[in-house]
């Protein structure tokens, strides 16, 4: 009744709520024990080499900062490579899939949740160049969906609350709002989060379930800045500058003759991040090939952690870049072989935590790097973030991206400040921050959600349009050498992903061109041993419901008159409650299933093979009418792709069964037959491809 | 050929890039002549005051004062009621029509524009309480019909360019990137403005469309913030904080404690909107009934002009709220009867626009107000604003709530002032905003756009967690009793808007019990004297294209089988063309139709009534195979109401047509058929309500 309208409705707000506290909660746990841990090891590190710098005992920190490095990287690794497979990398490709409508499994189990959030700390510890912006993201979205099914398949408890959310459809919804507020507590972007949920994930705008994420978005970085502002030592203070996270631009204007400088920096990024994407590819590829063993991804990672540490050391050591100490970027200035009362600058840039590192080349005064300091970084810094990304470690790809963005664009700014001295407008920190949004975008590829995130990390409004300037020409030259990130790895997962487009110019391809046939039908009453061989012999999701139909004549055209669609699910439901009646016409048993019953068992339903069904039940018949969806989405024969293409995302289908004129079924149409057809934009040219696409 | 997709694309952005210039220059034209003309009104008034004040010769500017506004507004209602009635009101509940797919007849012409625009700078100027941000978004949108399309109705001249986007779908998708231009323009929120059209017009989220969107609307801001720094005097500086809209908020923070104030003030917001729009409900039927002659409508508006400038003057004379000059809110600080070195705080307030009042209730220092003025402003602007809106005449309804709410809005900062003195937090100004918030909120109900446009408009982020918590109560306590005041008024107009869910609880109400039938159905090979005569008599769009179908049969059970679709526009230009074959199966004449003879058309065909058919080419017969749709979306006669209302919400149809197992065409399903569901929220209570919808 509407009473139990208003009162799911009310819980939904609830669930959100709860995913925003929890989501705020982790990850400003995340953050602390990142920094605690790093704190201890810069300053052990930075004791030594104070130390040793006169009594030329320099190999005791370089050897316990190298072991140090790849101690926490091996924890990392271990949780990634034995643990929870599904915990590496930064999780925003499958969090994308899953948004998409494609599950992959695993990805939001709490075992995973875990693993990430501990292996996290420790890559970010181990001094890899990654970033734990998007592992936060993905922890938002596992919290979600854990808290709206009220039950935790890990430690096998149910709960029994929010029965009524288990839908893929309702855990879909509340896994964007955990996504919204994992964003927004990674960088304190709320609106951010929403337009990162939507772009990533939505096919159809819906106002409430978007007002619901932002609540959830929002409640999510309140919650970190309430935290934070209890470690920070202003208890309740939420407006303080101190909770923003690229640190606080105020002073920054812009002129209008930047505007061309701007368009400038975004190509560059574009070109670097095309690059990025190119040698990360490959490299990916390799990986697959041959780095599949456990083992052998926990050495890769260790040496990976060992070369990063050892490339740091030697670097402070030979390049003697020397800053009065007093507006140090770092807590730890490390002095190396720069005079008394000034400290090395590299060695501020590699002892401190990626983030940390961002914020000083976004804030520090204009001379505190020079410029052969700043190159040398970026170099080093692309070629390591390109190796780290894939590693088998909980990694985020965001910081590192900044980071290098950052060193370039500092250097653009020194450059301007040689040709254009005096000018107000040229701003070192400024530049910074407009190279790492233009890295960031040529490798992520992100539009109005990148903007709005990167603006909000500011906390500063009026750089949103350089911002936004940067950010198009990055994707616009980035697009034209290949795809984003993201879009690269879910390719190489071989996932269905659907594209926001129809592939252009495929109107004359027609529904009985792209339709998968023979077509598996079940009768409306059906023989339970003729269903149970082809569900062990199928993978598929839902098969059409047909009368007039003899599976074992040789002369169909047709898989019979379509009467409805039955989901592999219920099926099963049904016959392990051997919902079945005997050649008689009579109930085999008196089970009375309710949509409780289906309910209950989702998302995981019994294995085919689990369900024992003996030779005198394969005889007898199940009625599938009562069960099944007697008017699903269908599609004519003679529809086109981009009719068809237009429903699946649209209405997120997963399937649509194709009749002909006479109310046949001619055949199917898949996620995966329409995700055969791509658009390439490989060089500028633009090309309709068929790909493969095996079986995920 | 993919080369003309580029082109295309190109395209799409560059018109987008001239939609958010044009938008941007006419915004500023408002703004500049508002503030031009207001200046000059307010100047010769207040000379006249300060110079009759000791020689009791007040009535002189009274009457002055008094007939400058009405004279005003009677140019303002004049170009309304006889020059274009579209132009009146704020235009955003047609927008929200014409993006949620009705078209309503001549809201997108450059005649609505122009009278639009010149309308708005004098009601504005005439002292209503009205604001021009509305009109300014319509603005946009016109603006944004007119360039895509190359062409213009109102000068009958065609360029002959962007041919390629003179279809329903992409006319309308630039009309959102206008609507964004337009709020971008009006408030500085360039993602505001984004979010606007999304949640105002969206049905289904598209990745590139909403980058181009953004586009128009960043370029909107840009365009604006480049001439106002030129009017302003600082050319090209664009991040000079006097363009913030409501004035820079920055060093305004926020304390934890502080969150029940903000919910109560939302709670307050919601109240007082529920009230504005409950008593504006009742005056807008009562004006529909009784107020529908051209030239009552301008006499009304006189009469409401003439008393907002009666009942401010007699408000100024009366109450003396006297603060010494000096940090002076307005330009023209008026004396009346305070000290000398003192003026007239109630006078400042209606001395100038009511923009220029809600930054001064905005920034003023604490004690410029006492609490009687704030008060009496808040009523009789309250009263007036609701009097107001509905008028024949240009006007916006933004600025008036703002106006009302930050009045009461400072109210609470004064008292809370008293009740925690000395504490940081509490700062008038604050919750003059999130007064303003809560009162806009609880009238138009808008969710995360508001929230953004707000928080925009102010400049300062920070601001972001309060003004949201303060439009989720707004809403929440609002909905309790009615809807938000664009839905109240969409309603009155009749038109089928489809709500962003399914009624709950429809799922057992089938297409059988929804769609209309009978159905005019023309066969696959028709007379031409039959079409033209259901033609005439019927006015829908699309026609289900049949065979085995005798329309002379009086046993018809269905309407034949389904072979295609067929649209009004196109039999119009057919008949016109006369693409006919006689009786023998000859054809008539030799035309050759191309997609171009149907596109030149668009978007007003020719009228039947205007197409002239012989008695002769009656008896003709017209075969619509070449020209049919032969793969619509149809829906089966058992589907529930939620899959038919996702199916158009998801996909934006206008009409679907039903058909039966056996592929015979049973009926159809409109918009008008689904909108007759509504969910209604009154008290609390959750209704299902079939609407009578007259053909609007």
């Amino acid at each position: 009744g509407y009473r139990f309208l208003v009162k799911k409705n009310l819980a939904r707000w609830l669930v959100m709520g709860l995913i925003g506290i929890l989501t705020g909660i982790v990850a400003s746990g995340i953050d602390y024990f990142i920094d605690l841990l790093s704190q201890l090891k810069y300053k052990l590190i930075t004791d030594y080499i104070n130390k040793c710098i006169n009594n030329s005992c320099l190999s005791i920190p370089f050897v316990l900062f190298v072991s140090l490095n790849a101690g926490a990287v091996l924890i990392a690794s271990i949780l990634v490579a034995y643990v929870e497979p599904q915990a590496g990398g930064s999780g925003i490709p499958q969090i994308k899939c899953y948004l998409n409508g494609v599950k992959i499994p695993r990805v939001v189990r709490i075992k995973t949740l875990v693993s990430k959030c501990i292996g996290v700390v420790f890559s970010v510890v181990g001094g890899l160049a990654v970033g734990k912006e998007g592992p936060m993201i993905h922890s938002g979205a596992v919290i979600a969906a854990g808290i709206s099914q009220g039950r935790s398949a890990t430690f096998n408890k149910d709960f029994r609350v929010f029965e009524y959310f288990r839908t893929d459809h309702e855990k879909r919804d509340f896994v964007s709002g955990g996504a919204a507020a994992g964003v927004s507590a990674a960088f304190g972007a709320p609106v951010g989060g929403v337009l990162f949920s939507l772009e990533e994930g939505a096919s159809y705008w819906n106002q409430s379930l978007t007002w619901r994420i932002f609540f959830a978005s929002f409640i999510s970085t309140f919650t970190l800045n309430v935290v934070l502002s209890y470690v920070k030592g202003h208890p309740w203070d939420l407006s303080n500058p101190g909770l923003i996270n690229f640190g606080e631009f105020n002073s920054v204007t812009y002129n209008g003759v930047e505007i061309p400088i701007f368009l400038m920096i975004g190509a560059i990024g574009g070109l670097f991040g095309a690059l990025f994407n190119m040698i990360n590819h490959k490299l990916s590829v390799f990986r697959m090939r041959h780095v599949y063993r456990k083992s052998t991804k926990v050495v890769e990672a260790m040496i990976v952690a060992g070369i990063t540490a050892m490339i740091a050391f030697v670097l402070m050591y030979f390049i003697t870049d020397c800053s009065p100490l007093g507006n140090d970027p770092t807590e730890h200035p490390v002095q190396f072989f720069c005079s008394d009362g000034e400290f090395n600058g590299l060695a501020a840039l590699f002892f401190q935590t990626p983030e940390a590192s961002v914020k000083s080349l976004f804030h520090d005064p204009n001379n505190s790097y020079q410029p052969l300091t700043l190159s040398v970084f970026f170099l080093v810094y692309f070629c390591l973030s390109i190796w780290t990304y894939g590693l088998a470690v909980s990694s985020g790809l965001f910081i590192p991206a900044l980071l290098t963005g950052a060193a370039w664009g500092r250097l653009v700014g020194i450059f301007l400040a040689q040709i254009f001295p005096n000018q107000g407008w040229v701003d070192p920190g400024k530049y910074a921050l407009l190279g790492a949004a233009a890295q960031l975008g040529g490798v992520v590829r992100m539009t109005i959600s990148l903007t709005v995130i990167i603006t909000e990390a500011t906390g500063n409004l009026s750089l949103g349009l350089p911002i936004m300037l940067v950010l198009m020409m990055a994707k616009w030259v980035g697009d034209y050498f290949n795809e984003g990130i993201y879009d690269i790895h879910i390719q190489l997962m071989a996932v269905p992903m659907i594209q926001w487009e129809p592939p252009p110019l495929s109107s004359n391809v027609l529904a009985c061109e792209v339709m998968s046939h023979p077509v598996t039908t079940f009768r409306t009453v059906e023989k339970v041993g003729r269903i149970r061989e082809k569900l062990e012999k199928e993978t598929h999701h839902g098969f059409p419901v047909v009368d007039e139909y003899d599976p074992d004549a040789d002369d169909n055209t047709t898989f019979g008159v379509f009467k409805g669609l039955i989901l592999r699910d219920q099926l099963l439901v049904l016959l392990e409650n051997k919902v079945f009646k005997d050649p008689h016409g009579n109930p085999c048993n008196t089970t009375k299933l309710s949509s409780k019953d289906f309910r209950n068992q989702y998302p995981r339903f019994p294995d085919i093979k689990q369900i024992n069904i003996s030779v005198h039940e394969r005889e007898c018949t199940m009625d599938l009418r009562p069960f099944m969806n007697p008017s699903p989405y269908t599609v004519s024969d003679r529809a086109s792709l981009p009719r068809i293409f237009k429903l699946f995302r649209g209405l997120g289908l997963r399937h649509i069964v194709v009749i002909n004129d006479t109310h046949q079924v001619v055949g199917m149409v898949t996620r995966k037959d329409l995700a055969r057809y791509r658009l390439e934009h490989v060089g500028g040219e633009l090309k309709l491809e068929e790909m493969d696409i095996t079986h995920s």
